[in-house]
C-alpha cells in the first residue's frame, strides 16, 4: 500500500492527526518501570496500550536509545515490533534523521524500514535526493525530509536566501518536484514557524507535514492546525513527546498520558476544517 | 587535550594521513571470520592490528552496524573499546552523520563521545550550529561537518548560490567563524572534488578536512594532497575504506590490508610539502 493510503487510513479510522513521540529518558521514567528489565519498552508498552486509539502515529527518536548503545536498540526494537504486531494499522515513524551518500543510505534504510519495521523515517537532505534513493525508491515507505525545523535557531541556514526564496522552500520545492514519484514524500515543519508552515502549505497543497515542536518547545496548537492542514482537514501528523509522556511520575503515567492525548486530539481536531461525510 | 593537539600527535607519530575506513558487510568478510560468533568485530581486529601503525584514523561508519540492529551495535562498541584500549593514539572517528535539535543531540553525542568513547563524529549542518552545540562544546572532540560531500549529485544543494558563493562555502564560513571556539570543527570534502577543496584550502588554512572519496569513489590521491593539505603537509584526514579492507577474500586478508594501506599512504606522503625537522 503507498505510504499516503496507509496514513490516510488510520487518521480515519482514530478519526486523530496526533503522534506520540516515545523519547524515553532513565530520569523521568516512573520508579515502577525502572526497575523492570527492559525499562524503555515497559514504559512504552504501556504508553502505547493507553493511547493506540487516538493516534494516527507513534514516533520514538532513534537518539535516546541510542545513548543506551545496543540495549537501548534493542528496546528500541522491541517497541517497533510491539507497535507493528499489535496495532498495525498505526504508523510508526522511524525518527532517525539520516543521510549518507547512497551506498550507506542502503544500510541505514534497511535499520529504518527493515530491522525496526518504521513505516516511515526522517531524512536529512544535504546529501541531495539521488543519494536518498534507498529510502526514496520504498513507495511503502515515507521519507520525511528535513525541511523547516522547530528549534529556535533552524534560520542559520535553512532561511538562507536562494534564487530569492529561503532555502528550506528550494530544498521542499526540489524534492517535491524531482524525488517524489513514489509519491512518498513528507515534508517536516515545526509547529514553532506557523508563517512558514502556510506558505508551504499554498505551494503544497497536498503534501502531508511532519509537526515536531507542539508542547514543551512552545508550539501552538491552533496555528499549526490553521496554517498547516490541507483543503480536507487533513494532511498533517502533530507530533508531541514529553508533554503526554511525562505527564505524571506515578504508577498511573500512563492512564494520565491518555487523558493528555485525548485532550490534545480534541484540541487538534477542534480547529480542523469538518468536511460533509460525502466529502471526505 | 584539544582535538588538533591530538590528531597532529598520532599524524607525527605515523607518518600518515591515512584513515581506514572499517565498513564491515557480511557478505564481503572471509569465509573464515564470518564462522565466528562476533564477525564483525573479528574482522575489524584483524584489520586494525595489522594497520595500527600506518594510519593517524580509523572510521567506523554506524549504518554499517546499524543494519545488524543491537548485534551490529555491540560489535561497533566491540571495535571502539578495542582501538581506544590497544591504540589509544590513534583517532577514532565515530561517523555517523547525527544531527538534530539540541536535546536530541544530547543524546547522539552520548552515543558517539561516550558510549563509542570517539574521538570525533561526523555531523549534518541542517539544523545549525547552535543545535550542534552539544558536540561543539567539547573541546576533546572533533565535530566533522558535512560541507562539499564526495557523492557525484551533492551539487543538488551544495552547489546552490547564496550570496555568490556556493552553499558548502557559506556553511564552512559560517561554522569556522561562529562556532570554532573550541578549535574542534573539521570539515568534510571529498576527494571527489579537488577544485572546491582547493578553494575551501585556500580560505581556511589551518583547518582540518576530513577527505572520504579516494579508492573506489574515484577520487585521485595527487588531486587531493595537492589541493587540501596544509602549508605544512598536514590538515587532511584521507578516508579509503572498502578499497583497503577487501583487498582479499582469503584468510590472509588483514596482511593483504596491510599492503594496501602502506601503499596508500606512501602515494599520499609522496604528495605532501616536506618541511625541514626544525620547521615541522
Amino acid at each position: 500500500m503507498h505510504f499516503y493510503d496507509f496514513l490516510e487510513n488510520v487518521v480515519k479510522q482514530n478519526n486523530s492527526l496526533l503522534c506520540i513521540g516515545l523519547d524515553p529518558v532513565i530520569e523521568k521514567i516512573p520508579q515502577s518501570v525502572k526497575s523492570h528489565e527492559f525499562p524503555f519498552f515497559e514504559f512504552n508498552k504501556q504508553i502505547i496500550d493507553a493511547t493506540h486509539d487516538l493516534v494516527c502515529a507513534y514516533k520514538p527518536n532513534s537518539a535516546f536509545y541510542e545513548a543506551l548503545g545496543h540495549e537501548g536498540i534493542f528496546q528500541l526494537k522491541q517497541t517497533c515490533d510491539y507497535i507493528k504486531k499489535k496495532y498495525p494499522d498505526v504508523v510508526l515513524i522511524c525518527d532517525a534523521k539520516r543521510g549518507d551518500i547512497g551506498k550507506t543510505n542502503e544500510k541505514y534504510a534497511y535499520y529504518c524500514f527493515d530491522f525496526l519495521s518504521g513505516d516511515a523515517a526522517t531524512l536529512q537532505p544535504y546529501f541531495g535526493g539521488e543519494a536518498l534513493e534507498p529510502f526514496l525508491r520504498r513507495e511503502d515507505k515515507g521519507c520525511m525530509i528535513m525541511c523547516k525545523n522547530s528549534n529556535s535557531d533552524s534560520g542559520e541556514f535553512q532561511d538562507l536566501i536562494v534564487n530569492e526564496k529561503p532555502l528550506y522552500q528550494i530544498i521542499a520545492k526540489h524534492f517535491i518536484t524531482h524525488w517524489n514519484n513514489k509519491k512518498n514524500i513528507v515534508l517536516v515543519v515545526g509547529a514553532t514557524y506557523p508563517e512558514q508552515m502556510q506558505k508551504l502549505r499554498n505551494n503544497f497543497p497536498n503534501i502531508v507535514f511532519l509537526v515536531p515542536g507542539i508542547g514543551s518547545q512552545g508550539g501552538s496548537v491552533q496555528e499549526t492546525v490553521q496554517a498547516g492542514q490541507t483543503s480536507n482537514g487533513k494532511g498533517l501528523i502533530i507530533s508531541a513527546s514529553s508533554s503526554i509522556i511525562y505527564s505524571s511520575g506515578e504508577n498511573n503515567f500512563a492512564q494520565v498520558a491518555r487523558q493528555k492525548a485525548m485532550s490534545l486530539q480534541n484540541e487538534i481536531n477542534l480547529h480542523r476544517i469538518k468536511l460533509l461525510p460525502n466529502q471526505n
